[in-house]
């Protein structure tokens, strides 16, 4: 990429945060009469549901503190920030002190769930909220939720299975969200003890969920790594597996730029971008199947937001990390058909569900799956690889 | 309709049953090295995954079971009717008799559901065998499951709920499984007690789930029917309430065409069909939201098999009870716009899954969720509903 593109791609990317998807949940989302936030918005940033999303309050409050910690000390940032956390320890919490996956409008707890995601994404935002106030209970705060994410995860039975002990499964979700919520707490808790258990999940993912035959990141599988020729089994994730991809690359720009770790996680973006992106409509699908069968679950081959703000991030890391003009080639592929498909030029912000040949499927901006958190992130780190580039 | 067009349907449904429908699954389910059935089968036939779901299970035995109680006394259909019947008693029980959701090929359990619709599937299926074979156990069991299936819904707590006391809600899922199941008891076990449950959970449908100001049958409401504005209260499923509609309708068959039912059943359809139609590409939407807002759910515009299967019965139903050429119109459009999409010319069948313009997503045949249940239940009732019309 020469200097020019990258000062174009800076400034969308800049820009595109900064004007347009921030303001868009800053205006619709804050709800000052009862806490939190309303995430649940349509095209226009009308209120569609008044229910609360943990994950979105959690992983919202973290991003805007990010940027707090980050970027610029904006108060409006970290006041924003302090009111996701107010929310977070006021109403998520049952009492054993894990987390609700949904409440109400005034906090009434809605939903718990058997996972511990919203464990993950509370432990950063706690973590990100202790490095902006320095308030050493948020460092305890953030060091304890991760805990718990870690001990549900890894004693048996804590979290019921699904299934019985006749189909034992793995899967990819808890290794790759331990590692990048283990990275935001190693930075803002300035603990750098949070190392080994990245490695462990890096090591964890490299030995189980490569399927050096097939040449595909898996979701599922069995407990040594065995692919479990079931419909579960064989269903891929593409944009999940390219997302856990650019954490493992994120590892390797900590440390030193380690070759193993570059070569670990460029594999999983060569291996998944060959398997996910569709040729013949462009865009990331949602869920293939490892033997290219059919797929079990109905939306497999629609186009959500989020696998493509992933690959955005994940190819111009490995551009970064590597050189290899073949990941300036997707990341401009998948940047145009991202920029041409999900933008919603009249409203801001993005659409989130596309069909597979980029039509809207609903004009929504936010659910209890979609709140600011993948877009803005990726703005927010596709601008700073740009700039990483143009310092190179 | 004239006589003509009705002899057209009569046979098109009469011979797709026989030579189209049956001998796919007649050729490719059956498991005779472990019992039961793998529905899960590519469009040729070929297996996609070896475990098998008990919905299925119960409902495929429950379907050749009723051709051989109600058409001909083949020994072939006995026969799969008694095989499913054995996999049913030795593998899907748990230790309190409640059923799983899906076992392995062997048969050994793989999901408990925390939900009792197994329960119904299985009694109806219990049901059909003992009318078959008079064997005086079988009646006992398809009773005592059914009583399982009603003690589960009836009895607060003993179905975990998926949400805290703070949303209360009712599901129309069963009181109208409850029906329907009731139907099939009633019949086959000639025990007019059924009639009484029947009339609660019509008399539940009309009080709680007919919403007149948006003129909806609603899916989930509060306790006393209130509308829950959030994306699972506004959720409708038109496919669904137009399956209870014919539910209803033929409760009025049963009672001497009573004006009351056939209003209900009648209205049910005419406002599920009016939401649920889609004027632009044809076929019935999965999902509407009742104010018309965007769905959460990612598949909402998709054409599933099972809604034109239900609408095609649901129309003729109306039809025949009313004589009013609407419903005749009706039921040509769902007619023609199915079997231009679904079925498969080559092998057989009907695919499961449209995009909403009709194009197919998967070519697969079965999977967990589709099996030999609503495609053949159509061509068979549709079938008797011609020669109930020709026969007027």
């Amino acid at each position: 990429m020469d200097r020019q593109t990258l000062e174009q791609y800076r400034d969308i990317y800049r820009k595109g945060l900064l004007v347009d998807i921030l303001p868009f949940w800053e205006k619709h989302a804050m709800d000052r009469e009862d806490g939190g936030f309303m995430f649940c918005l349509d095209r226009d940033g009308s209120i569609l549901d008044t229910d609360k999303g943990v994950w979105q309050t959690a992983r919202y409050t973290w991003m805007v503190l990010s940027l707090y910690n980050e970027v610029e000390k904006r108060e409006a940032w970290l006041d924003t920030g302090k009111h996701g956390i107010d929310f977070l320890e006021k109403h998520c919490h049952d009492v054993h002190g894990k987390l609700y996956f949904m409440v109400d409008k005034k906090g009434l707890p809605l939903r718990m769930r058997r996972y511990v995601y919203s464990e993950a994404f509370a432990a950063i935002a706690y973590g990100a909220y202790f490095r902006a106030c320095g308030q050493e209970p948020y460092r305890q705060k953030a060091a304890e939720t991760f805990t718990r994410f870690r001990e549900y995860n890894e004693t048996p039975g804590m979290i019921p299975s699904k299934y019985t002990a006749h189909r034992k499964m793995r899967s990819m979700g808890v290794p790759m969200i331990g590692i990048v919520t283990a990275q935001e707490l190693r930075t803002n808790l300035q603990d750098e003890s949070y190392t080994a258990y990245i490695s462990t999940w890096i090591r964890e993912i490299g030995k189980n969920f490569m399927n050096h035959q097939y040449q595909a990141v898996m979701e599922t599988v069995g407990p040594n790594g065995e692919l479990l020729d079931h419909f579960d089994g064989r269903t891929l994730n593409p944009g999940h597996a390219i997302e856990a991809a650019w954490f493992i690359l994120r590892e390797a720009l900590h440390r030193n730029l380690d070759p193993e770790l570059i070569r670990l996680g460029c594999t999983m973006l060569d291996w998944m971008w060959e398997i996910g992106w569709d040729k013949e409509y462009g865009g990331i699908y949602y869920f293939r199947d490892v033997k290219g069968l059919p797929v079990q679950e109905y939306w497999h081959d629609m186009k959500f937001w989020w696998p493509h703000n992933e690959a955005v991030i994940a190819t111009l890391m490995a551009y970064l990390l590597t050189g290899d003009r073949k990941y300036a080639a997707w990341h401009r592929e998948v940047h145009e058909w991202s920029f041409k498909h999900f933008p919603d030029p009249e409203y801001g912000e993005w659409y989130g569900y596309l069909h597979r040949d980029g039509s809207i499927s609903v004009p929504l901006k936010g659910n209890i799956w979609k709140g600011p958190f993948h877009v803005p992130r990726m703005y927010y780190m596709a601008w700073k690889l740009c700039e990483n580039l143009l310092n190179k």
